[in-house]
Parts: C-alpha cells; sequence; structure tokens
C-alpha cells in the first residue's frame, strides 16, 4: 500500500541530514528545527509508527535505552542541569511518526507553564471510579496482548 | 546509609494506598493526587532511582513497558483521544524519584503552553556547533558505559 512520505522516515535515510545526532540499527536521533532551547532533540524509531502504543514490545526497550542515551548526551553537551523528556500521542502531535523530545532544562529557564493548572479530583468516589476504570483497562490490555 | 524517606517508595510498599493502578516486579503506577485531567498517573520504577540518566539499562526496557502499557490503558479509560507522556529530570521535579507522567490528552483540552516558546538557531554555525556537541557527548556515553 502506497503511504504519504514521513519527513520523520527520510531523516535516517538521508545522508546527508544535516541534523542527525545518534542513529543505531533501530533509533536515529536529531536536533528539532524550532528547539525550545538550542541542544533539543528528537528521538524516533526508524520504522514508521505513529504513537507509544503502536510501538511493537521488542522495540521499547532499544528506543528508550536510546532516549536515556540522549537524555545525558544533551545534558552533558549543553552543560544544563536537568531535562524535560516529553511524548504527545496524537494530541499536540505535530508529526505523526512517534518521536520522543528530549529539551535540556535550567533553573529559571521559564519552561514551567506544561503542568498547569492542576486540579482535584470532586470528590473520592470520582477518584474511587477513575482508579477501577484504569485498572480495568490494564487487565484488559494485558490480556488482550497474550 | 540513612536516607529520608521517599514518598514514591512507599506508595508501592503501602497494602492500603488507594491510588494504585498497576503494579510489577519493577514498577508501579499510580493516581497524580493533583492531575492536569482526572486519569493523569505517574508511572515509577519500585527501586529508588533520581532520574531517567540514573536508570540502570537492565530496568529501562521494563519500566517503559510500564509506560506503555498505562498510555494504552489511561486513553482506554478515559476514552481520551491521546495522551502526554513527560518526564522532568532535576528541572521541575517535584519528587527526586524518577516517574513518568502519563496523562490523557483530548482535542481543545486546552494543554497547550509546553511547547511554546520555539525558537530557531541564530544560524548555521550555532546549530552545527550544538549538534556537534551532542555528537561528542552521546560518544562518550557510549564509551564510559562499556
Amino acid at each position: 500500500m502506497d503511504r504519504l512520505p514521513c519527513a520523520f522516515c527520510e531523516i535516517p535515510r538521508s545522508e546527508r541530514d544535516s541534523s542527525l545526532v545518534f542513529e543505531d540499527e533501530v533509533s536515529a536521533a536529531f536536533l528539532d528545527r524550532r528547539p525550545l532551547f538550542p541542544g533539543h532533540s528528537i528521538v524516533i524509531p526508524k520504522q514508521h509508527f505513529e504513537t507509544l502504543a503502536d510501538l511493537p514490545s521488542d522495540l521499547v526497550g532499544p528506543l528508550f535505552a536510546s532516549v536515556q542515551l540522549l537524555s545525558r548526551a544533551v545534558v552533558a553537551a549543553m552543560k544544563a542541569e536537568g531535562s524535560f523528556v516529553a511524548i504527545n500521542n496524537r494530541i499536540s502531535q505535530s508529526v505523526p511518526h512517534l518521536h520522543v523530545h528530549v529539551v535540556p532544562r535550567r533553573k529559571g529557564d521559564g519552561l514551567k507553564g506544561f503542568f498547569w493548572p492542576r486540579q482535584s479530583y470532586r470528590n473520592e468516589e470520582e477518584r474511587e471510579s477513575v482508579r477501577e476504570a484504569i485498572r480495568r483497562a490494564v487487565l484488559e490490555e494485558k490480556e488482550s496482548n497474550r
């Protein structure tokens, strides 16, 4: 089946790509073109999967080993104090190819909006019903993957 | 050596904890007490590690298998359209025990601030020097882990 070309699939294939910072058998990493801060990198599986939920289980370990490696390397290279690692699945996902943002962080860098506003559960019942729904969904997911 | 008690280490140890949604040998997941949206869950390794960079390589696969499972279960349970998966390492990290946020997302839910403002590299030279610094740091990290 034909599929529209995917911008992220092309990056590791292009020998002349000027943004690659890392590549191994299953993953590649490159500089984001519009970084939050210089050094902001993107880690992808080379094969095309749309979201984290779609990634085959045997690629989860290798992909996140690369994410861990990049989280160390970006902090070291940029002399940063910490990092922000994030995945948008479907909503706010600019390119429909699973990608993990690795962003260098420093105290007072101004990036703090994303965990606002927080809220509370209205009451214990609401929280317990959400908890039960997630516990059930976990069991169903585990059964469907047997 | 004594260490101050860690709030996240205690959660899977407490049989009566009312927020747990998942637990396996290496990881646990529980509801965030101040969720961005109902269903917002936190996935942790049961052993205490401060950041993603500190996680032993043999735990990376198992932990992120649980993150993937929760990303599916939270979306299914909350009838959401997507998810946001994020880790704050050191900066903006409220509890110094590695934890992965899994947040259900919907179109128009208002959570869009975290990738703003973006910037550009001043010029090709700046971008290339950042790229080279990260490539070198990747090689150094790989060598130090041999």
